[in-house]
C-alpha cells in the first residue's frame, strides 16, 4: 500500500510545494484513490506513475479551493484521454455544483460517468474490493471530513489439513475458498470460505484528515489505525499569533493527540506557504518538525511534494521515494 | 515590451508544457496583463517575475477549460495575498458564471473588486494608459476572440525651437506638454501638447489569437501589427487526419496567412500535447516548425513555456529568455 503526496502547501502554492492532493494505492488492484484535488493536481500526477485513467475514486475533505480547484481540469483531461470507466467523486454537495458549473460554462463534457456521492450524508460509507471508507466530521471554518481507509478482503491462507481431513481434494474449489468465495460441491455440500481459510493479520487502516483544529475528534477513528495523516499548518507560536479564526492545527496540537492515542505512524502535511524546506530559509519547516518531535514519540514524517510512503503488511510506514 | 509564455500545450498539459497562459508587460507601468488562464497558471507565475499583485487585467479568448480553469485559484491566491487593487476580467459571459460558481461553492471571497467586462459585446474596447485593446471574432467550436494590443501614449519629444520661438521658457509647462497634457498659461494662453511635441515612432501592435481555424479573419487586425501570436495545434498532415471538428489551425495555415500579410514576427503556440521538444522524441515539434518555415519568410518563433520575448521600439522581436 503506497501514498504519494502531490501537494503539501496550505492555501496557496509555493514554488516547491503545490496545494493539497494525495494519491493512495492499494497493492492489490491497479486502482488508486485521490484525496483532495487542489489546482495543479493533474500536472503533479504527470510526474508520478499514477494516471487519471486508472483512478477509482476522488475523496474531497471540504470545499475550499486549495482542495478542489483541480477537479475540472483533472476530469476533462481524463475525458480528453478517452477514459470510459465511471469515476466516483465523493465530496460535499457544493463541490458537485462547482464541478457542474465549471463543465457547463466551458463547453466541456465527460466521456465517462461521474458518480457523485455526498460525503456528508449521515450514513456515508463507501467500499470497493480493497477498502472500506468511512468519514469523521472535523472542526474547520466549513464542514470538513477525515476519511478512514480500512483494508477489506485480506489474503486468506487455506487450512489444507482441514480440507484434506474433510475429504476435499486440491482443485478449483480450493482456489475459490482462498479468494473468500463459498463453494457448493456437486454433491450439494456447502463449503464456507471462513471455515477453510484463516486470515493471519489485521487489516491496515489509515486516517486521512482534512483541515481541522480539533484532532481529538479523530479519537474513535484512530483507535485501530496504524497511520494518521493530518494537517499541521504551523507551529503553536504562529498559531497563537494568527489567532483561532482559520481553524487549523499546530504541530503541537496534532502531536499531542497522536501521542495520546499511541498511533504508530504520523505524517504531517498542509504546511503554511510561509514554511520552506531550503536549509537556509526562514521560517524553516524544521520548526514544525521539532515541535512535533518534542511531543510525539512514534514514527513521524513531514510530507514533501512527490514523496512516496509504503505501508507494509506489518503496518510499518517507510519513505520509499525514489531519488 | 515583453511577453512570457506560461503554457504552450493545447487541451491537456504535458510534463514540460502547461496549458495556455501568456503574460504581457508594457515597459512603462509596472502593470502587466494575462491572456488566458489555464489550470496551473498561478503556479507557472511563481517561476517568473510576474506577481498577481501587480496584474492589471485578464483577457480570456474563449471559455474552454485549458484557457480558463486557472482563474479561481489565481484570483483566490491574489486575495489571500491581500490584493486590494481592482482587477479587470475581460472574458465571455459564461466565464463570469463559472468564476462566480467556483467562488460561491467553495467558501471563497475576494479582497478586491473583480471588474468583469464582456469581451464579446458588440462595442467592446478597453484601454488603460499603455494599451488600447480591441477584439476580433475567430472561428472555433465556441465563440472565440483574438485581442489586439496597440500602444497608446507614446513618448513625445519637445519641439524646443518652436517653444522658444513662441516665447515659452523652459519650466513646468514643458514637462506637462511632453507628457501629452495641454497647458493653460497664467495669461490665459492655451498650449496644445500636439502643437509643441512630436511622436517619432509608430505604436507597436500585437495580435494575440485564441483557438481558430481561419487565420484570415485577422486580416484587418494584422494590417498594422508587428507581431502575430497564433495557435498552430499541429501540422497539416495531423490536421487532415484529425478532421475539421476541433477547428484548430495547422502550422501551414497560419504561416500562409502571416506570409500573405507580411507580418514581420510570428510566434506559434498551443501545440498538441503529442508534440515534444526532446530531440529524440516523436512526433517532434520540429515538424511544426519546418512546415511553417517552408511558407513564412518573416521572423518565426515556436514558443516554449517560460520563454520571454522582447519587442523593442523598432518592432524587432527577440527571444531574451534567461538561461
Amino acid at each position: 500500500m503506497e501514498l504519494t503526496f502531490l501537494g503539501t502547501s496550505a492555501g496557496t502554492p509555493t514554488k516547491a510545494r503545490n496545494v493539497t492532493g494525495l494519491a493512495l494505492q492499494h497493492g492489490k488492484p491497479k486502482h488508486w484513490y485521490l484525496i483532495d484535488c487542489g489546482e495543479g493536481t493533474q500536472q503533479q500526477l504527470l510526474r508520478t506513475r499514477y494516471s487519471v485513467m486508472q483512478l477509482q475514486a476522488i475523496f474531497i475533505t471540504h470545499v475550499h479551493g486549495d482542495h478542489t480547484f483541480g477537479l475540472p481540469g483533472l476530469l476533462t483531461s481524463a475525458s480528453m484521454n478517452g477514459r470510459s470507466e465511471p469515476l466516483f467523486l465523493i465530496a460535499p454537495r457544493p463541490v458537485r455544483t462547482f464541478v457542474e458549473a465549471a463543465l457547463g460554462n466551458t463547453d466541456s463534457s465527460l466521456s465517462f460517468e461521474l458518480k457523485f456521492i455526498d460525503s456528508e450524508a449521515e450514513d456515508f460509507a463507501w467500499e470497493d474490493n480493497a477498502f472500506k471508507v468511512t468519514a469523521t466530521a472535523l472542526s474547520h471554518r466549513v464542514s470538513c471530513r477525515a476519511f478512514s481507509f480500512e483494508e477489506t478482503n485480506l489474503e486468506r491462507q487455506l487450512r489444507q489439513d482441514k480440507l484434506l481431513a474433510d475429504g476435499i481434494e486440491a482443485g478449483p474449489a480450493w482456489g475459490k475458498l482462498q479468494q473468500g468465495v463459498d463453494v457448493v460441491l456437486e454433491n450439494g455440500t456447502l463449503l464456507r470460505s471462513d471455515d477453510y481459510t484463516t486470515i493471519t493479520r489485521s487489516p491496515r487502516k489509515l486516517v486521512i484528515g482534512g483541515d481541522n483544529d480539533k484532532p481529538e475528534l479523530l479519537e474513535e477513528a484512530c483507535k485501530d489505525a496504524q497511520v494518521l495523516i493530518h494537517e499541521a499548518t504551523y507551529t503553536q507560536e504562529i498559531a497563537d499569533r494568527v489567532g483561532p479564526w482559520p481553524q487549523h492545527s499546530s504541530a503541537a496540537n496534532v502531536a499531542r493527540f497522536a501521542e495520546s492515542m499511541q498511533v504508530p505512524n504520523l505524517v504531517l502535511t498542509h504546511f503554511s506557504s510561509r514554511y520552506q524546506f531550503n536549509p537556509n530559509a526562514y521560517p524553516h519547516i524544521g520548526e514544525v518538525e521539532s515541535e512535533a518531535r518534542g511531543i510525539y514519540r512514534g514514527n513521524l514524517y513531514l510530507a514533501r511534494d512527490f514523496e512516496t510512503y509504503r505501508l507494509d503488511k506489518g503496518a510499518n510506514l517507510v519513505n520509499v521515494t525514489s531519488p
